[in-house]
């Protein structure tokens, strides 16, 4: 009998492959991973809007695994906003994770500032500025640690999420999309509607150029490409993938960052198509400052993208219904967090109820 | 209807409440956990047979976890062995989780030596010779991430168990219950059967005089008579212990050394008792050497020891059968992962099974 998906989910491309995993773990039980990690890349001015200032973008990836485990933050005051107030989708992540029943874990992929909670170590630093071309250490250790991890948790676990709280990521990612040739054009997104494109486009020619890479040399060895131009958070989430997948399915939360993890992971262990898929959010789908989907057709045809219709239209509150404007849209794994508490509860949690905790969520958040 | 002991499981002290948390566990989903920490008082010539040398004990717990989570030791030549050439108890305890279901995971107390898995990294670090009287650093930060993760593992599953590989770990446990006033007598354990009971007493001895310490004088701060004369995986155990306990039975697996863990827990949330066991082995419970039940009885009338009937009488290999001259008895909670193991069964794991499943991975291990 097959499965038919409830309201709050959507699909995009392979649908077929969407409907043959979603059978196979509807009802069943998963575990929620964010990987967190810094990047000096996302203190260039112009680059990131995941936190207040460029200073502070250092401080978001810590302060989200502190709301998600905690639900506190002790590394800087208050919680990471963009410059114009909105709150980050940590929210979001822990509404869906307090609706369900997954447990969750916090992944050091590599901190400047460190999270005040239990952590997975991978052996990983904070990355530096992409214009050095030297961008990562450690990367092939964080890679075997990721892998042992994803075995342990497919050992625990019918499937398992995996997501990211990174500061800079979408430029990183760009850089590694290009180093593979998956990408020729910069079709990333941002968390403002108004995407610095130009800025990163040129920050990633200059990424290259000191990296001493030509735009597709780097095809078929993604870590490399890593070590160059990307992020200590993609090496331990390509890890986690890939070891993981080899037993159970895999949902990728995330938007375009999460886009090199997954070109990452197809180069290395193409076997593993079919096993995974994308869990993002409407938001992303309909950004129209870039395209998920035209990024996921570089990638791969059997890759589908489920996404949650969660909406903030009617939010009383600013820095929620600033979503519905463009702002933010994914971040945190709100998207695959959303996405695996509707599978877990065989549908019974709805894209209203996430709506509803997220409103708790706030109000106790922002203190109102 | 009163749950009934298979012959694979013996019982010491309170059976009502053994039997009544046995019975709320019995089938159902358990987590290991097992924390690996480093102690340079395992350097001290004498105090500890947990290693080939004194300088090979610090690479004894990372060896441990490595052989747990990855089959395999890369942080040393071979694995780790006692001076006489008995291996690590990580065999049985391997033995136990790959007949279970049980995830595992390892928690980083303080390493020196730091295992190539990923593992919960706890902000500890290594400890000192505990007659420096300044032993173990960041005391409330490893207790206070600790309890978050007992909290987190609490959530998702029925039981969870705890563990340690510390070498030098009976003679840190015997300084901090000696500090606290809970034993007034050296009865902690060694993997000798010659116990080195006059060198750990007057190491203790030193030990409180160093921190200033009268013997009984920290009856109700643990987390001080740690920070003095303690281990770095006793904080972490001790949090994971209090965080999980509020919500769900934990099994404390372990010999001397966890009586330690067990005093600072009863110290710090006596409410806990009647939540809580030791999950250990018939080896050290018959140890002439020592007496954890006498221990026990100095901590609490309400902490059963649930030990399995493990035996390796019939082994082929010395260095199993030696487990039935005295030597190892207890270690990297191979107890506790016996008994798990035989509770989420529900009985169908039987210590027959553990013993075959241990001489497969011993003969894998040694190369037969």
């Amino acid at each position: 009998m097959e499965l038919e998906l409830p309201p709050s989910l959507g699909v995009y491309g392979n649908e077929k492959i969407a409907k043959d995993i979603l059978s196979r773990i509807w009802g069943k039980r998963g575990v929620f991973t964010c990987t967190v990690a810094n990047t000096r890349t996302s203190t260039i001015p112009g680059v990131s809007d995941a936190g207040d200032t460029p200073e502070l973008t250092m401080f978001t990836p810590a302060a989200d695994a502190e709301i998600l485990i905690s639900g506190k933050v002790s590394c800087m005051k208050g919680i990471p906003i963009n410059p114009g107030g909105i709150p980050t989708p940590a929210t979001l992540t822990k509404a869906a994770l307090e609706l369900s029943s997954m447990p969750y874990y916090i992944v050091n992929g590599g901190c400047e500032v460190i999270p005040y909670v239990p952590y997975f170590d991978m052996g990983g630093e904070c990355g530096e500025k992409i214009i050095t071309g030297k961008s990562v250490k450690n990367v092939r250790t964080e890679y075997e640690k990721g892998y042992m991890l994803g075995e342990m948790l497919a050992r625990a676990y019918d499937f398992v999420v995996i997501s990211e709280s990174v500061a800079g990521g979408t430029t990183t990612a760009l850089a590694v999309l290009m180093a593979m040739g998956v990408l020729k054009e910069n079709l990333v997104s941002s968390s403002s509607p108004n995407n610095p494109k130009e800025l990163k486009s040129k920050l990633v020619s200059e990424a290259l150029k000191a990296a001493g890479i030509e735009p597709g040399e780097l095809k078929d060895d993604p870590l490399r490409a890593i070590e160059c131009v990307g992020d200590p958070m993609m090496p331990a989430n390509i890890g986690i993938l890939c070891g993981a997948a080899k037993s159970v399915p895999v949902i990728v939360g995330g938007g375009t960052q999460m886009a090199a993890v997954m070109a990452g992971a197809v180069a290395l262990h193409p076997e593993l198509v079919g096993n995974f898929f994308q869990g993002t959010t409407r938001w992303l789908m309909n950004d129209p400052n870039s395209s998920m989907s035209r990024i996921m057709d570089c990638i791969s045809d059997s890759i589908p993208i489920v996404y949650v219709n969660v909406d903030y239209g009617s939010s009383p509150y600013e820095g929620l219904q600033a979503y519905e404007w463009g702002f933010i849209k994914e971040g945190v794994g709100c998207g695959g967090a959303s996405v695996g508490a509707i599978i877990e509860s065989a549908g019974r949690i709805t894209h209203e109820d996430l709506e509803a905790k997220v409103h708790e969520i706030y109000k106790g958040i922002m203190g109102f």
